[in-house]
This record gives structure tokens, C-alpha cells and sequence, in this order.
């Protein structure tokens, strides 16, 4: 966990799952507070991470999954150093459309890299920083797929299949059973409005702004 | 070190040491004695590690230490996967100019990054290989400089100066002492014919070919 001013919140779950819209919603809610508030997601506008990602999302680019590992994990050192550690030194809240957890599931369980492995990497990557909370944007494959096929848009990973999605689900429940203090896991299904409704809910009985 | 049947050499030292050079005489070497040889450096001529190689060197993209360190790997992640491993299980001698004593020198020493770190993240990157042999083509920093500025091209760690060159040496050189057994240093100031005469020597000395 960072132990400096900021606040790191980091939303998680499959694509499709409605990380984004709730977090430009949990935006609004900061901001009203008259918080100054960082929403990023990876690369997160640097130069260098936005030209990785472009390598990672290139169909034609058969690599191993050892290399796929390493380059999120580049660009999530670069994402940490260069956007979310000046942020949260500066005592804003940071709200990171996936993070870690993402990392863990993704390249470790999916792609089968050992436990011990991806963590170590991705401490190293993320400067040891942690989020503070965590929220899982939890739903069965079956519904995130249908969310996703009617955006027409398929990436690598989105291509892997609803076999892929189910391992992905199952691989962040875990993560939620493992770490219960910092993940909550919420109903993905709900409509926005109730869904953010609980969210806010719950970083109010955690955290407070006097 | 890896225990197939296949002989793994790497050249490692200063840019301009003349490690292209000692590694085609050696190709020759062991083309001569009817092996066949796979010579090669990073990225290897794949896809991902030349796209990657390309963020990496370009001058305007100012990353991270990290980053670039965790860039470096995903390239030898490729590199090892793609090219290095299947020549090695297919019986041939890999000859690769640079390996991972570059980068526990160039971003580790070089870069300040922990030892420990950067020697495990190495290990996961490169399959836990390591070369059966390695040849440190050693020399003063200042006679290595003035053979890279006669070649009038220079990249971003070329940039970096002398005394970057300096620490450099001195963490080759720190290396061979680390791993006496694996590591033979040799002076790059030698005339062509005679280090690689001094090569051959050694690689009689330890490896018996019937």
C-alpha cells in the first residue's frame, strides 16, 4: 500500500465489464468532493507505452508468453513512474482502469507464468505500490461476451475466447478471496447508476474526507 | 547452463570491443568442423524483438529505467524462445553476440537497478539459460570510445558518454570474477587473427570435439 497523501483506486474485471464507465462516474463523485482526481488506464499517454502496447496488440505478432508478460510489465513501470506515483505524491486519487490484478490473472493464470514469477515481476514494475482499494467488476463470460460482441471490436486477447473470459472470471475471484481487505467484489450486471451507488458506498465506510 | 546437445557461446563487452568480428571467425570455426551454426544477437530477427528494439532505441522516447530494463528482457525472452532454444535442442552451436552478462552490466551497474532483481527477472526472461561459455572482450574505455566515434553512429546508451563506458568495464570485469568458470576474458586490443587464435584455444581447452 502507498503510505503517502494520494489515494490509488484501480477497478477491475473482464473487458466488457464496465470498469471504465464507473470509474468516470467515480471521477465525478472525487471531483465533487474537490478532489483533484488522475483516471488513467495503461499505457496511460506515455510515449513509450503507448508504442509497446501497439506491439502487444498487433495480431501479427506471435510472441511468447514470456515476452507478452514482460511488455505489460514495461508498460506498467512506465505507467507507475511517470503518471500514478507523481499523481498520488501530489495527494490526488488515482483511479486506474485495471492495474495488477489484470497482470495476475491475465499473463499468471491465463497464460499459466508461476505465481511467484508475475508477482515478483510486477513488484518490481510497480515500484511495490499497491492500491488501496480495489473494486472486481464481477458477471458470468457468457454476459461480459455478449457486452463485448456488440462493441465489433476484437483485440488478441478478446479473441482467445469465451474459455479464456470464464479461467479470466474465475482467476479474479480468487484474487478477491485471497486479498479481502483491498478487493471488493461488485455485480457487474447491475445497472450504472445502482452499481456505482455501492460503490461509493463502500469507499465511504473505508475511507474519510473531512 | 543448459544440458542438451547443443554448445552455447556468447561474446559480451564494450560496444566497438570487435565482438561481430570474433563471433563470424568463430562461425567459421565451427562451420569448418562440421557443425552447424547459429550466430546471432538480440533481437534475432523476430518480430516482436524488432519492434521492441526499435522503442528502445529511439532517443525521443525518454523511459524509465525499469521500463527499459524490463524492454531489454521481453526482447530476451523472444531472443531465447524463438531463435536460441530450438537451435540448441536441434544440436547446433549458438554463438550470440551479447547475453545477459550485458544486461546485469548495462542495467544493473549501469542503471543502478538491484542485483537481485535483475539477475531473477534475467533467469524468467532467458528460461533460466546460461551460456557453457563467455568471452569478455576487454580494453581500456578510451581505446573502445575512439573506435566507436570512427564509426560515426550513435545510439542512446552510446550517448551516455565515458564514464558510463568506464562502469561498464568495470562491471564486465566484476562479472568474470563472479564466474571464473563460465567467463574468459580476453584483450580486445589484440590484432583480429591472434584473439580469435586465443579463443579457439580456449574452447579446445574445455570442450572436446570427436
Amino acid at each position: 500500500m502507498y503510505n503517502g497523501k494520494g489515494l490509488f483506486i484501480t477497478m477491475e474485471g473482464a473487458d466488457g465489464a464496465g470498469k471504465s464507465t464507473q470509474a468516470a462516474l467515480l471521477q465525478e463523485y472525487f471531483t465533487k468532493k474537490g478532489c483533484k482526481v488522475k483516471l488513467t488506464r495503461e499505457p496511460g499517454g506515455t510515449l513509450t507505452g503507448e508504442k509497446v502496447r501497439k506491439v502487444l496488440l498487433d495480431p501479427s505478432c506471435a510472441m511468447g508468453v514470456r515476452t507478452e508478460a514482460l511488455l505489460y510489465l514495461a508498460v506498467r513501470a512506465e505507467h507507475v513512474e511517470k503518471i500514478i506515483l507523481p499523481a498520488l505524491e501530489a495527494g490526488q486519487v488515482v483511479i486506474s482502469d485495471r492495474f495488477s490484478d489484470s497482470t495476475f490473472v491475465y499473463q499468471g493464470e491465463g497464460r499459466g507464468i508461476d505465481k511467484k514469477d508475475i508477482e515478483r515481476i510486477n513488484a518490481f514494475a510497480a515500484f511495490n505500490l499497491v492500491p488501496d482499494m480495489t473494486f472486481l467488476l464481477d458477471a458470468p463470460a457468457e454476459d461480459i461476451s455478449m457486452r463485448i460482441s456488440g462493441r465489433g471490436k476484437q483485440d488478441r486477447i478478446e479473441l482467445e475466447g469465451l474459455f479464456f473470459q470464464k479461467m479470466v472470471r474465475e482467476g479474479f475471484l480468487r484474487l478477491a478471496k485471497e486479498y479481502p481487505d483491498r478487493i471488493v467484489v461488485v455485480d457487474a450486471m447491475l445497472n450504472v447508476d445502482e452499481l456505482q451507488q455501492i460503490i461509493r458506498h463502500n469507499i465511504e465506510e473505508k475511507f474519510s474526507f473531512d
